[in-house]
């Protein structure tokens, strides 16, 4: 088996995700083809031992960088390393891609180099959501802005699936995100996704609120992106802004050192996506592992680690599966 | 002026709310219709010397619970405080409403027999977000849950006049609440609404994120009621979530008095609703203040000034004219 690795993404490239994809050749018994500019990525190679391990260097001249709009950046950086890693896999080359670069470009290069699965439209971004709940995930966290009840069902298989394989849930529960538990109290898109939830085969538990997500009410919480996003970085800002309250509050009450790990705790356990955050992108026809962008040596093993499970247990086929069998049952709602 | 008082509603009824509609008599000058039950009105106000403030006690033999469906148990108690206290309004026998009862049963009455305001079909709900950032407002929290542009535009309204008039911001700044701060990162209503906003005259800014509303970065932010309720109860139990799990942490290391007063800070700067919130009832054609639940006699009287001060300053005429002449100039837009 062997994994694309984009050398240049992620705050530490290339030197941690070099040293991540050598140790993860070893750890995961898998080949690697390290993707960026040749002589970069032979340099960082000299300076470990690398002996018994195959890794392939692939020459991509360009690479992405923070800030940069994904999209127009990909347009003007044809051969950054997020592209040619991900044409690895497109063109059979490599049976899965990882990078810690920008997320607006991974999302990028694998929609148009790889597509979507049949009946979605775009790649699905979700995870544990936060740390005070590690059992629930929020999807989608993404790009579907504008969703229809066939959106929230494809989120729900997706989640199940998600909660199954990488949670290790047995039997995930799934609940739609509304204003209220009562069934009717949404708005109209939630009111009509009730119906086809519920023929689905899937787990579903009704609607929660807003104040069921730090509880962990349901395994699998599905909204739509637009929702999903603006609580996502409404959870960091707080998250960051309860952070610094705290740090006036409890000045010279805890030592610095009791102190600042208190705050890094509750920043952590309110910046999931962003400080441990990642696994495979969802709903595309491929198999495309997102790791955040501060990932270190051996978090990006464990990504790569993460990209040879999804390739050995075929996600995308069991995904294709799962939401052919949702689809089917939820067509027989009323 | 007049204004009629729930007698009945509120966790401390009818003791703190007596005695506060005895203190607002005297501290705002006003007369008051106070409604409920006869006899256990005229017991609460034995307790108190209420010479030469003007307290006329109106007969409502039911009232409203908390945790009951509001829409039901009004259709179920047709003489409750509430009904009758509003009516009075609804007959110009009193100049507004004061009510710290189940918001749900405040709103309904205040639907059901005021009605709103031309080109609005449900009450607007919102007030300052969290104590993060006390000039900031969210709106809608209520029951808006399927948005037009149109409705944004009439929050944003709304918004305006409320940061204008109650928190005393010259010329609040307005922008809608979306998943990208450039322009066309949104869903569609949100798109379609920003040339309304643009055109309306209003301190419109753009859109902002998730991550801007604990930075406080608008006075009004705009969402449609269904977003804006699950931020508020996400809020609210996120706080909680991490006050208990602080609690865990600082447990031997704070004082326990200086850890219940830390809890209890963080506990109220994320239920500002719960624990302070209130304010007119927006869009609907007359004067309904809701006063938290929690309210005392201190809080009850300022929700009564509060009630004298939007009869004196005419809220509803104010957002009728600040309305027509918003939506006159929105109509002009592409």
């Amino acid at each position: 088996m062997k994994i694309a690795v984009d050398g240049m993404g992620g705050d530490h490239a290339p030197g941690e995700i070099v040293k991540g994809a050598i140790l993860a050749a070893r750890e995961h018994g898998v080949d690697i083809a390290l993707v960026g500019p040749e002589d970069r990525m032979r340099a960082e190679l000299a300076k470990h031992d690398h002996k018994g391990v195959n890794i392939e260097v692939v020459h991509a001249p360009e690479y992405l960088v923070e800030g940069e709009h994904p999209a127009f950046a990909l347009r003007q950086k044809r051969n950054a390393s997020i592209i040619i890693a991900t044409k690895l896999v497109r063109d059979h080359k490599a049976d899965a891609v990882v990078s810690a670069g920008p997320t607006g470009g991974v999302v990028a290069a694998a929609l148009y180099l790889l597509g979507t699965i049949e009946g979605m439209s775009r790649p699905v971004l979700g995870g544990t959501f936060l740390g005070f709940a590690p059992n629930t995930i929020v999807m989608d966290l993404g790009g579907n802005v504008d969703c229809q009840p066939h959106h929230f069902l494809d989120f729900a298989v997706v989640g199940t699936v998600y909660a199954r394989e990488i949670l290790n849930i047995p039997n995930p529960t799934v609940a739609l995100l509304s204003v209220g538990a009562e069934e009717g109290k949404g708005n109209t898109a939630v009111n009509e996704s009730v119906p086809l939830l519920k023929q689905s085969g899937l787990n579903f538990i009704g609607n929660v609120e807003g104040h069921d997500i730090p509880m962990g009410k349901a395994n699998v919480i599905v909204c739509d992106g637009f929702v999903g996003n603006i609580l996502l970085k409404y959870t960091e800002a707080l998250g960051k802004t309860i952070g610094n309250w705290l740090t006036g509050k409890i000045d010279g009450k805890l030592s610095a050192d009791e102190a600042g790990k208190l705050v890094r705790e509750l920043v952590m356990a309110t910046n999931v996506a962003e400080t441990a955050g990642g696994g495979p992108l969802w709903a595309v026809n491929g198999i495309s592992v997102i790791v955040h962008g501060r990932a270190d040596a051996h978090e990006l093993s464990n990504a790569i680690g993460q990209a040879k499970f999804a390739v050995e247990r075929d996600l995308v086929g069991l995904l294709k599966k799962e939401l052919a069998s949702a689809r089917g049952k939820a067509q027989g709602s009323p």
